[in-house]
């Protein structure tokens, strides 16, 4: 199923059809070429000074980091995510060498992973972003310094039908209109 | 000129052919549906629980935000940015409802500008993201609440050939080769 973005003008295919679902092909694997391409999509982004502060834990379906990455998770996204091809856990250095805080780091690293997704949807993956998850057992399980923060599991595969979705409640979400702010809400100053 | 990113395998030519470049075409003007589609892209982002933190202030070349902008601004951006067609100053709503801290709010920012990026490189703009202005000016200058954390400032227009900056040393940085860290230094666990 497609959810089209319902902008009030036309938007590049990648973005309007880019979307979040939940419901994964638990059977597809990805490509060599095809992680490389969302590392580097992610790798080519610009960055404060150029610091390139976003870091990535690699784990496909089948190997040990995407179990340890799978229990961190909660709630409902247990039951769903363990489907997806790949799981890329994001963290920002958000220390300056000097040990001074890089403020723009976070920032950054959302600058970095929306360009992960893009190619994603190019290459006809989707991806799913995870905030509900225990950081610090993350952070644990793979053993990283504090100089990173722990910052979102991105959930990577091929898109399976809604249905596939055992659960109610997420069938639910995964078949309901996307919704956003109106445009006028988010501009705080000026206009269009 | 264009600067292709170097990276390991092909990426979507919006991905590989973006840059942030200094050089704007000074009379240049941003239509409506532009700037209207270059939003609409942030809009539709994904976000934490869709709270979608993100604002803007929207100045246009030749009005009175975008000089407070360009007012606002350190050292070099000054002598380039205000060749920009547009300005738009982007915002994070950093707290929660009930007073909390909106952890993620940076990070879903990072990720509705990019998406802004690709918009912009789609319709054949160019965008230069700007860390270095007086944040609490800013802030003051649009009357803006302290729920709002202020996170950079996007200079948006056509870009000019990289002599058109009189500046020798702008010019120097125009030209300089795009440089990236080695892919598996990005990389903290796991493997592609």
């Amino acid at each position: 199923m497609k959810k089209l973005a319902n902008s009030s003008v036309e938007l590049h295919p990648l973005i309007a059809q880019r979307w979040s679902p939940r419901s994964f092909d638990g059977a597809a694997e990805l490509s060599v070429p095809d992680l490389t391409a969302l590392i580097e999509a992610a790798r080519w982004a610009p960055s404060s000074n150029n610091s390139q502060p976003w870091r990535f834990v690699i784990a496909r379906r089948g190997d040990v980091h995407f179990a340890k990455l799978v229990d961190t998770m909660a709630g409902f996204n247990k039951l769903w995510a363990p489907k997806a091809s790949a799981l890329v856990f994001v963290l920002a250095n958000t220390t300056n060498d000097d040990g001074t805080p890089r403020v723009a780091a976070l920032y950054d690293a959302g600058l970095a992973a929306s360009l992960l997704t893009v190619e994603a949807a190019h290459r006809g993956l989707v991806v799913h972003q995870i905030g509900g998850f225990d950081q610090a057992q993350a952070m644990s399980d793979f053993d990283l310094p504090a100089t990173l923060t722990p910052v979102v599991i991105l959930a990577i595969g091929k898109q399976a039908p809604a249905e596939a979705l055992e659960d109610a409640t997420l069938l639910e979400r995964e078949i309901a209109e996307r919704v956003r702010k109106p445009l006028d809400d988010l501009i705080v100053g000026g206009s269009l």
